[in-house]
């Protein structure tokens, strides 16, 4: 283990959080709400960690071996919630550090599922910060390492590899570190749209920025305790549907478009499943929850927006759909499962991998009676390799037995039931953010012990850094010499 | 498609079930509650379906390929149930025909999910064919035919292979209808022993033939509402949960006994993890009931019981686990998944793949960090081909798949809430019996509408038959020429 470059490494992300804390305290300033102390004191705690780490731990080689770029992965990810969470206690706002580290955890996993019982109100320079967790953790912090500090990484493409959801990576360009400037490009220019279209709509620039933010890392955190329901206008609501399902996106398809290849980009097969999914669900909602709403137009309203929220893992909302339909809310959890695209900032399983499962479920059931047939399972035009499919398979097996297993361990507490159990689960490892029932979109997480919010902040980032970087960091073999 | 072997295959299947009715017509001669008409209508119906299929569809050939065999097994479970559902509509217990084929489907799939309302004090005849459905349902009818009709069979190991539990088939001598023979004479000597056992703790001959019955097919139907909990009997809790630990067994690990291979069977990889499971789960849930129940004899009795019926997926109840901690009902519903060993009359996914599973995705973290390290996942101390892995891993994502899609149906019914259509989902396709709340081991499947009671079926015979002979079904390219 190359624990000099592991050191290194970390201590660079820890400067780069105090760094990512300025617009923050900025805002606090601006706004004097009270709250710019909580931003500098953090700031000098992770300045006090991070300077000497970067500056003592001079690696010998910038070569990161696949172990050591999944547990960087992982450590770098538990720390920056570790800090992240200090601007929260040191302002008082979610006095203690449990609930706080989940908060910050559900930043930036951008699960959005939160402890705070009171939103409104609050000071506007924390608000900000717990909105900007949001947009550093949808594209990924090592994703922002490589694109801003390109000579001190070398072969480190683990670490984009881990960081980037999906069942495979592949680069946009050929160099690892232009793929994340490009990468982070176009996912500022179209927050930056986003933001002024939210503008047009009618919201001042720091509700403006708050939801932009949200939006892009498909997090989830409002400042107003009805969410995006607050504002009640249509155009915002068509604003915000419109990007939820933009950055469920992969983002490898923005850059087909950017170079010309609009084609190319529209027959992504994951793309027409995504579109698929989200246009068949949305219609069904529609039907269902019509006579609730009297109209046909709102009901599509809120279906398209709670259907987007849901798929891309979001969690704003405009309505209570723990309020409709039960076959509604059982399709909503459902789709959590599937979540968006690979390479997109959201959560989920990935329709990629929904797809692929289904195809090889197809196969399986043909090779039942047609045992002699050799079938490859086609996507995007290629025949998929065996050792993929059967990685995918995988990883669909631990996603659920982790759901399980968090759902049995938090139901200890027997703070909730059965259904509030399973679903906080559900939602927390799909980066979604509302459950049902007490959890559900007018509720929230504050009723948990310490210690389930601790296993539901793991579950949180399972589901982000897609379950293995977090798992190895529990496998004896990862710290053993060699 | 060898149409004619099939149809003359599901004659004999018929013809067999008629005889499987005698009994029960005896008993209702016997007590002459006024339900022997019902048998012998039905039994009349059976015969004149039955014969002319037998009689005038001569087969060519006894050969049947893969795809007959399993059309054969799943078209003989469909039909079995739709018939065994006569007597209950003709005697006016069940009146509705589609609650009646649930109760049927119930019963053939062990499963022991009820629509009755009422159970104590219906006529007996009809009650002992409920729990004689569990019998014959838990070894298997195509395994019985196989028994007793060994001359018509020819090549048809894809009967035997597709209604026995478990990701391998594996005959236990080399000759398929000795194979048949020796289960079913196991499998009689064991229900027999439970009978006789059951007996010497004070039961009558008639409520010891139902629960040996039940607990032998891992089924659950008992003649009291209350379950086994109606005699509030030690002995009787002891024995019945002794037996239903028993009959989640792998068949074959019997015979190794009988023939004196005492200790390769003691060996067995698979029963290790099933003991094991079993343990530490009632232990676990001893600890968490014993402040409930005030002294831990009590709940050690309750629990080992409610542990042993939920692996076993047989159904019976002592205690309402519904009242349980909430961890309590998390681990019931995630025992549910695991159910027994393959090879037993046990639902669930099964032990065998859970603990492959396991140990493929043990191996799929390792991979991460050593990927170039080549490891084989092992079991019973032989490698397991990857082919063999993938069809596992993909069989569990079709698992738990259906129960998504299956909960989501009966959702639209809006006869119950989230919690229940859930569990009601899960609990018919592992074959246990009860779920949780309105459904849970106090409750009953009533309330469902006729349309999600033939889902639930449906999940039911897709969970017993270890779906693809279900799925197979509905494969357009099954019912081609070729």
């Amino acid at each position: 283990m190359n624990k000099r470059l592991l050191v290194h490494l970390l201590g660079n992300i820890l400067l780069i959080e105090a760094a990512a804390m300025l617009p923050s305290l900025l805002i606090s300033l601006i706004y004097g709400d009270g709250d710019a102390r909580a931003f500098v004191l953090a700031m000098i705690v992770l300045c006090l960690m991070g300077l000497p780490a970067r500056l003592l731990a001079k690696p010998r080689t910038t070569n990161l071996r696949a172990r050591e770029g999944f547990v960087t992965v992982a450590l770098a990810w538990v720390l920056l919630s570790a800090f992240g969470a200090l601007p929260f206690v040191i302002s008082g706002v979610i006095p203690h550090y449990a609930d706080a580290y989940f908060e910050a955890v559900s930043g930036f996993t951008t699960t959005g599922a939160s402890v705070m019982t009171v939103i409104d109100g609050m000071p506007r320079g924390v608000m900000f910060w717990r909105s900007f967790t949001h947009w550093i953790g949808g594209m990924g912090v090592l994703v922002l390492t490589l694109a801003l500090l390109p000579k001190m990484t070398g072969r480190t493409s683990h670490l984009m590899r881990a960081e980037s959801p999906g069942p495979s990576f592949s680069k946009i360009v050929p160099k690892l570190s232009d793929s994340a400037k490009i990468l982070y490009i176009i996912y500022g220019v179209l927050t930056l749209i986003e933001f002024i279209a939210l503008l047009l709509c009618g919201m001042n620039a720091y509700d403006a920025a708050i939801h932009a933010m949200g939006t892009a890392g498909t997090g989830g955190f409002s400042n107003y305790g009805a969410s995006v329901g607050a504002f009640d206008s249509v155009a915002v609501d068509i604003v915000v549907t419109v990007f939820m399902v933009i950055f469920g996106v992969n983002f490898a398809l923005f850059y087909r478009v950017l170079v010309g290849d609009w084609k190319g980009a529209l027959k992504s097969e994951e793309l027409r499943w995504y579109l698929g999914i989200f246009g068949a669900s949305a219609l069904f909602i529609t039907l269902m929850i019509t006579p609730q709403y009297g109209s046909v137009f709102k009901a599509l309203r809120y279906s398209t927006f709670q259907t987007a929220t849901i798929m891309s893992t979001t969690g704003y909302a405009t309505a209570n759909f723990d309020l409709w339909p039960e076959a509604v809310k059982m399709l909503m959890v459902i789709l959590m499962f599937v979540g968006s695209c690979a390479g997109s900032t959201a959560g989920g399983m990935k329709v990629v991998r929904v797809a692929l499962m289904s195809k090889l479920s197809l196969r399986e059931i043909r090779h039942t009676f047609q045992p002699r047939k050799v079938q490859v399972v086609r996507f995007e035009g290629k025949g998929v390799e065996e050792s993929m499919l059967a990685q995918i398979a995988t990883f669909c097996f631990v996603y659920v037995l982790l759901i399980l297993l968090g759902a049995f361990v938090i139901s200890l507490d027997g703070a909730h039931g059965f259904m509030e159990n399973l679903t906080a689960a559900i939602t927390c490892m799909c980066n979604v953010g509302p459950g049902l029932g007490a959890v559900g979109p007018a509720g929230n997480f504050a009723a948990y012990s310490p210690f389930s919010k601790i296993v539901l902040s793991m579950l949180m980032l399972c589901g982000r850094l897609e379950l293995f970087p977090i798992l190895v960091l529990f496998h004896p073999a990862i710290w053993r010499k060699g």
